[in-house]
């Protein structure tokens, strides 16, 4: 029999498509078979999304909702960039990662905040992945894209284009590579991971023409990983690796910065996309997709890449135990 | 009757796969009915392929070769990077763009040059796009990728991710909506374009928390044009943009920089994608791939980009004159 993995779900920014998708996720029967959901948020919330998604009184009767603020006033403006939609979302998240942290859930999965948000309300950090992080003391973590075979590391994440170069060491770029390696072992059961590592400039600094960082940085970088066994390989220019498909080649690649990855990631694999956090001692994941702040409330989202987060904390839980 | 185009066309990179796709394309019967072809370059490196690729002796003798420098001595030595590749891939680029200056052939298409090669043979010039521009003494230029209906342009070109960010200014992303505005009107005759701006930053800088450029001057720069009636929108985040399929609601993207672009394209279009730089008095186009060393010398390069270029130029050529 199938023993069901038990995990917290955050509703997300309360005037985007986050509390949405999380309610036509649990609508799905295949899912439920799989996973058992805690929501985690304002109760309001949910319900005042369910009453605009005409889902009828009764649809959150049965469901377990743990509510981080209890008796909060809390309201839904759909589309609108609010403080206290930034608190109600980060709330969320600060208590379904306790519950991860103290083993009340098996995994964690967080719907879409806004960072515009979050800031208005006082949270000066980039985003979940960092915020989760932080909370969980990891300093060695790493976002990570997950669509079937692709898989997407990135070494910098929610930091401004400026910022990036000064962020590409060559320690930045092992400790990365370290991060994803133990985790595809850990987390995806691969035995000896193959890792393609991008370049940073245009391609791949064409021999330093382009750009330094790559004989700097990411060369010695790789060629640090090999000399201790890694099967490291790259730099590789980021636009003709992904337009020959030589990700395929690879059980991962690690990309130096957000877009870098993510425009391959989402035109490659957007709807089933995911994204988990790799390094932490719990299991996150989330959708790849935003806010969507010009669909909410419009009952037009779709939950395929909610689901699919779902479906990948319970594979990575039961990896980890196995 | 079909009245075939004149198009001169550079060897490259002798080392790479320039030579090679440039002789396949030769042999495909359907483009030669468009396209009358002007091989520019050594002789020596079109025969040395020929004789690679197993063509046959005989293969060359109909095919109309300029030789910019005539009587070098001239060598192939498959996947190096050497002074004299370098030396005779821009000899070829000079002598064909001069040719297209002075209407000997109605428009150029280049094959890929190595960057680190003809920095050895003392071009300091980041790439065809610029050496070209500055041979015809354009300023106002912007290079383009172009499959079907999916057009990307680009705000900086060949500089290393370092120099991107002080050069996203609101006078650069005008003038790049502007050029692309000219360009979709004269060359791909649409009477009145919808351009897609993108964020520099991850989420469009997510209401400048993760960085100030689209605040300070892509949004300025979007308004500007509007208000000089231009359809243009953005600043969109680039990952969800390519990712949801929005590039489908507009005549073309701009993009900030080379990998934004040029990942999200070859991931999307990749073999018949074609390089095309807007702005220039003279039509010239390129195929979306590099040298590719690596195979170069195996006859195993794909000519479909390089016919792409060549039929593109066609088509510009014809709408520029329509």
């Amino acid at each position: 029999m199938i023993r069901p993995t038990r995990i917290a779900v955050t509703h997300g920014d309360p005037n985007g498509i986050g509390p949405e998708v999380v309610l036509k996720s649990l609508t799905r029967a295949r899912l439920s078979r799989y996973v058992e959901t805690v929501l985690v948020g304002s109760p309001k919330v949910f319900r005042l999304h369910a009453e605009r998604m005409g889902l009828g009184e009764r649809a959150l009767d049965s469901v377990e909702i743990v509510d981080p603020v209890p008796g909060s006033r809390a309201a839904v403006q759909f589309g609108e960039i609010t403080q206290q939609a930034g608190r109600l979302a980060m709330k969320a998240v600060e208590k379904a990662t306790d519950m991860a942290l103290l083993g009340k859930v098996e995994a964690l999965v967080t719907a879409p905040i806004s960072k515009e948000a979050i800031s208005l309300a006082g949270f000066d950090v980039p985003g979940h992945t960092e915020f989760i992080a932080r909370r969980a003391k990891s300093n060695a973590y790493a976002m990570m894209l997950v669509a079937d075979a692709l898989r997407i590391g990135l070494v910098t994440g929610h930091i401004a284009i400026w910022d990036v170069p000064k962020r590409i060491t060559e320690k930045a770029v092992v400790d990365s590579i370290q991060v994803m390696v133990r985790s595809l072992k850990r987390d995806f059961g691969i035995t000896k991971p193959k890792i393609a590592v991008l370049g940073l400039n245009p391609h791949a600094g064409d021999g330093g023409v382009l750009g330094r960082e790559e004989g700097k940085a990411i060369a010695p970088a790789i060629e640090d990983c090999r000399r201790r066994g890694t099967l490291a390989f790259g730099p590789f220019a980021a636009d003709g690796f992904f337009g020959v498909g030589s990700w395929r080649n690879y059980d991962a690649t690690l990309a130096m910065y957000h877009d870098q990855g993510l425009v391959a990631f989402k035109a490659l694999a957007f709807e089933s996309g995911v994204n988990f956090t790799a390094g932490l001692p719990i299991v996150r994941t989330s959708p790849d997709h935003g806010t969507a702040f010009n669909i909410a409330g419009k009952n037009a989202a779709s939950e395929g890449s909610m689901c699919s987060a779902m479906l990948l904390a319970r594979d990575i839980v039961r990896q980890r135990s196995a």
